[in-house]
């Protein structure tokens, strides 16, 4: 293959063409929280009816454009750790790939506002039934060309049935869409419930998979172990690296949303300042106090998010996709931040809107923190082979690694039940709260040192009376 | 230092701090184009004189972000090309740090929309101040912990000098910013005065050294080859997986923006679709057409020079200064498409101001990609050090990068002169050359590897003759 390799145009690393995309799918995934974030409330009582109505909608777009494009993801990393050289064709399809996949959330919006006319899932399955088109052929392309192909494969002899295997799995999402968007014609809300198996198709075939080997009494294991791709196991690898790079993006977005509505929507008007606050500028900005704090406070909170997950992801060795899942649903929660910070400075002080603004924040901080928290222990589970030796169990930063990942659960149920408690404050509590958790970060590095510094000499005393029994 | 390193909590690599870093800065880069795009014109003539000036402010205001940004940024990698390692605490500083540049494009809207108050400016002064003062506190920190630091400067016996001389470039910045604020109360004009020399301080300052040298008549070389960091020298490297990812997240975000307002400006209210369309929301969405178009052209406008872009980076070995200065450029006039595209589709067809648009586009992406060529005319004039042997002068894929990166300038060039010739039909040219392109980019491929077969055995008899002549 090396004079073949020599006559065409040079292969490429495909590094950055999967970090392109994984910034592309990231902000395309936490954009839909924009359209909810923006519902304006009237303020009047008999439309508040139909605005919750609105919201729930909007919230219900933004969790299935969230989990759609995070499967499009998936099934994008999954074809390219086959394929892990490109060329310029590839490069080509991958963008056309990637045009489709961003128009995903239009349809959804689309079959939201009009649930009852067909032509959001039609266009919704045109899209779907493209873009496994334009895979197939990009399978098709690398195979003819070998040397693109990840290395297990190239040396084996049964490429053919790989290549067979994978497209097989590559068409099944094709199909259904074609059968959800003929079933639209006669009876539409069938189309949904065949794009809910759609969407869960992995895990219904995983567990499917399970009570047929539970039945028939023979273990998971006996499936052929040279099949190494598109297995949907949960111990599937997921590529650390496009983990961590998507992660990175939903939450750089969602760190920098607000800054974006204060730049377009906060600066105040230049005839408004000089009638209504006789020129003082400083008077005119300080109507927009509540507006800096959320922002300051929201990328505090998203930064510290970002910190924990990075600390997390650096003593990980290798991420399985149950571990992707849970950090699917931690960014998914930690998207509708600015959802919660839009609400927080949305409604006056000490209303009793303004505590629920608060609740609902504490509330998605919470689960937020509790997903990256179940991240590790589903780590721990395995973790010979998905952690760093420091942080495994008796590891030096045990203690350390999970007293970080369990300060935001803790402190953001503390204020939820602080702000059941003093209502009236709700709003300075949080306030506080947000201030206090970089802190708390801080000393949470010398209370653990100091922690570990006392108990070492117990721990070492305790070690040696076995050597002594010994 | 080894037994230092265990007492701490372990160092990391900075890898994904950087990444991240990256992110945020190029989503506050380019963000700022977004109160340009939504601006909209009333269409009483009247208002056309105050609606230019508001137009141009405004882009004055995304330009001077672009440039702002990109300044900081550039101190941030010269900062990590020194600092290698991180631990928590200077991760918790960088995001500090973020967190004020990402504030700073507020501060430069207020002061665009209030250039006569001094409050736009003592914000900006403020925040850079204290950016400034984290990172000599970034500096101190890792100077004191040495096993942080680039492996050079570790194992240099001057690493007192070192740091002075880091921390003297570092504070520069905001000792002038003091300066400007103080200034700014006795004569404002002189504070926006020193802030453009805050700008620009690194060519001022490498300028002063060039007219000093030539002046006295000794070389530039003459400069202590042992300092490699903090030079301002052209040829100072700067970290090329930056320059990638920094671009990657630009490309990303324009890419992504218009489909941003299309989720949320273009989904039909129901009650208007019932009322106006009779109930059919095919022909509510045809009055959307226009947009729809601006988005996959723009998507594919956007996402071919990304394609462009990153061939020309697979080449390139070493960014140098000047290279980044080009693609900095390139990268702000590829931010400015959203507000081609958003004019495009905001005035009626076969009006003049289609035209205009239509033409503004072709001048954006003109300059997008000439910008670009330059990155790679600057690379030639050092091939040896910065560009892989395929593409130098004579190398096998030269003519072909010539091509992929001459395409954009040419076509938006001939379809700018075409919409000139025939204004008629502005909007249909454009959108065929949108079209065309990615097409345009496939046949290229065939077209060079055609023209290379062709010339091939006639390069080879050619060098026969040198050969029969030795």
């Amino acid at each position: 293959t090396s004079s073949e390799r020599e006559g065409h145009s040079s292969t490429q690393s495909s590094h950055r063409l999967l970090a392109y995309s994984d910034a592309l799918i990231s902000i395309i995934a936490t954009v839909m929280i924009l359209p909810v974030a923006h519902t304006k409330f009237e303020g009047n009582e008999e439309l508040k009816q139909s605005f919750q109505l609105l919201l729930t909608t909007k919230i219900a777009v933004y969790l299935m454009t969230f989990l759609i494009v995070t499967v499009a993801w998936a099934a994008h990393i999954r074809l390219f750790q086959v394929i892990e050289r490109i060329d310029d064709c590839l490069a080509l399809l991958n963008l056309a790939c990637m045009m489709l996949i961003t128009f995903l959330p239009y349809t959804f919006s689309l079959m939201a506002t009009f649930p009852e006319k067909i032509l959001g899932i039609l266009l919704f399955c045109a899209c779907v039934m493209v873009i496994g088109l334009i895979q197939a052929v990009i399978v098709i392309y690398a195979f003819s060309r070998p040397f693109l192909l990840n290395e297990q494969i190239q040396i084996s002899e049964n490429q053919a049935y790989y290549k067979h295997h994978i497209l097989k799995v590559i068409m099944r999402v094709p199909i259904m869409c074609l059968f959800a968007s003929i079933f639209s014609f006669i009876f539409f809300q069938l189309s949904y419930v065949i794009l809910a198996i759609v969407i869960f198709l992995p895990y219904i075939s995983q567990s499917l998979k399970w009570c047929r080997s539970k039945a028939l009494g023979h273990s998971l294991e006996e499936t052929p172990d040279s099949m190494l791709f598109y297995t949907y196991h949960p111990n599937e690898p997921l590529s650390k690296e496009r983990v961590e790079a998507f992660s990175d993006g939903v939450y750089a977005i969602v760190a920098t949303l607000l800054i974006l509505d204060i730049c377009e929507d906060n600066v105040p008007d230049p005839v408004m300042v000089q009638q209504k606050f006789g020129g003082s500028l400083v008077a005119a900005l300080q109507e927009y106090g509540p507006e800096f704090l959320a922002y300051f406070g929201s990328f505090a909170t998203v930064g510290l998010l970002w910190f924990v997950h990075h600390s997390l992801f650096l003593h990980v060795t290798i991420t399985s996709r149950l571990m992707g899942l849970f950090n699917t649903f931690s960014l998914a929660f930690v998207g509708g931040l600015p959802l919660a910070y839009e609400l927080t400075h949305e409604f006056p002080r000490d209303s009793r809107n303004a505590l629920e603004a608060v609740q609902i924040s504490c509330v998605i901080i919470f689960f937020a923190g509790v997903f990256q928290l179940a991240i590790w222990v589903a780590a721990l589970f395995d973790e010979r082979r998905t952690l760093h030796p420091l942080v495994r169990y008796g590891g030096r930063d045990h203690a350390f690694m999970l007293a970080k990942l369990a300060l935001y659960p803790c402190v953001s149920l503390g204020t939820f039940f602080l702000t059941c408690a003093l209502s009236e404050f709700s709003t300075s509590i949080f306030h506080l709260m947000q201030l206090g958790v970089p802190v708390a970060f801080l000393l949470l590095r010398l209370l653990v040192s100091v922690g570990l510094a006392l108990l070492r000499p117990l721990l070492a005393a305790l070690r040696k009376q076995p050597e002594a029994a010994a």
